[in-house]
């Protein structure tokens, strides 16, 4: 049992707290809202008024938190873990962001003798329900080591991928795949629909070949039926496409895809799509498609 | 037991008509070198020295390829099979090609009270080989009954998919989402690289999430290795999206990744990668990456 802290409870920090509450650790937690806090404390967790207070009492502390700038604010402003960290203790930073972020608050914490991890996830809501979840980490390798287990109670597959920053790079690349795969998805089946053949058959008969991804075959159905309703949301893709070109821009790598996808969320939030899910780009494209 | 001609004894035309060969059928071949012809001959085929004479003693005259201006020599110019089809035969055409030339095609041989399929595959050599193509079929339904156990005899999916042109339509829906695809997985693999993860580790973890795809996990592990030994050549992606192009010209759809990829092929082709796979994709945008 280890007495745990975790600070964001949101769609994804909500079920993650409530599976280290159920594998037997003693769980603090902290959120701007009350709602799932009051949840939390009424399965057994303990309430903090700050990340401070919550970090205070924690031999391990987690976050997942919305962006960079949430991450630098609870970690580092006031109120902050960093006046409450004891030396000896580790960060688990679940958040999606920036990698340079990363490796700028583990070298500050490393100053007071906290380990700080970057170990984004991957399934989404549904997963982290499950408790299978993807974890792909940066860091100290002894400090991954020693939080492998919490990871366990959370996810299917806990990787360690490099020194800090590297759990964030992996999700990036991930990103970059699952953007340009979406756009491809998205495409073929505007072209069935406008050229006039039935996208259901074409879904059918393209999905389980060379064309086929994970994108086609589970967002394609509900392209198909302009069902738009949320899994991963565009203005997360969007979040996480900045974040890509950010360290592209750094490492000198041409991403023709990820890029015009990215240039693509913006449309998306225009056109009110921001709070529904990615697969939302059918309907751009078929919006876009002109008289011809 | 049908009397069959096959014309274009290629890469996928050659096992394609040794399939026919094998499930017992009548077989007369014609292509324009002579190497495979003897390879048929020595097989029990009968040799044509044009289309014509190839068309003339079949009920079912198979065509497969390189592209639409050599389906139109073949079926409209000199020696060409408008000359030797006879009434109530049957034309498939197995190329990848312009629905656009297919329909017109389709619209000439009706005069004659020919029926023509446009009836293009995937799979590649392999699926020709061991007779698991997926064959997408446009044009009058009753022809493609009739002709149906011959397809049976060269693929495991065999799918109407509407009127003339449909099964080159279907086909360029599976391309456009190849292409996409394609190039999310060498983006996604160029900046792993460029950041400094172990690419093979990235893939292994990202490949079977929402991030995964038939293009990933097939060709990534080539693109990792810098192995650029073609399965599906970049001449030819590059030939199916300037189709694709043309068809999404006329019908007003705006393909922001197919386009890209197209122009992207060209680049290949510059450098000097048309006979090689299309995964030598990552190549060109390793090569570009600038120094940062």
């Amino acid at each position: 049992m280890t007495r745990v802290a975790f600070i964001g409870l949101g769609l994804m920090g909500k079920p993650m707290a409530k599976r280290l509450l159920r594998c037997g650790h003693e769980l603090t937690v902290h959120n701007r809202s009350r709602g799932p806090v009051e949840e939390l404390e009424a399965l057994g967790a303990r309430a903090a008024s700050s990340p401070e207070e919550a970090a205070r009492s924690s031999e391990v502390t987690f976050l997942m938190l919305p962006d960079s700038k949430d991450v630098r604010d609870v970690v580092l402003g006031e109120g902050g873990l960093m006046g409450g960290l004891k030396s000896g203790s580790i960060v688990v930073d679940c958040s999606t962001v920036s990698p340079m972020t990363e490796v700028e608050i583990a070298s500050k914490l490393a100053g007071l003798g906290v380990s700080y991890l970057d170990a984004p996830v991957t399934g989404g809501t549904v997963a982290a329900e499950a408790g299978t979840l993807t974890f792909m980490v940066g860091g100290e390798r002894e400090a991954f080591e020693r939080v492998r287990p919490l990871l366990e109670c959370m996810g299917r597959r806990i990787e360690y991928m490099g020194p800090s920053g590297s759990g964030q790079l992996t999700k990036l690349a991930n990103q970059i795949a699952v953007a340009g795969t979406l756009l491809a998805a998205a495409e073929a089946l505007v072209f069935a629909v406008k050229v006039g053949l039935d996208p259901r058959k074409v879904l059918d008969v393209i999905g389980s070949g060379a064309a086929g991804s994970w994108q086609l075959n589970n967002l394609g159905p509900k392209m198909i039926e302009r069902d738009y309703s949320p899994g991963f949301k565009v203005e997360h893709l969007r979040k996480d496409l900045r974040i890509v070109l950010e360290v592209a821009e750094r490492t000198g790598v041409p991403l023709f895809g990820a890029s015009t996808v990215h240039q693509l969320t913006k449309v998306l939030s225009a056109m009110g799509f921001d709070k529904h899910g990615t697969q939302a780009v059918f309907e751009v494209l078929l919006r876009f498609s002109h008289e011809a």
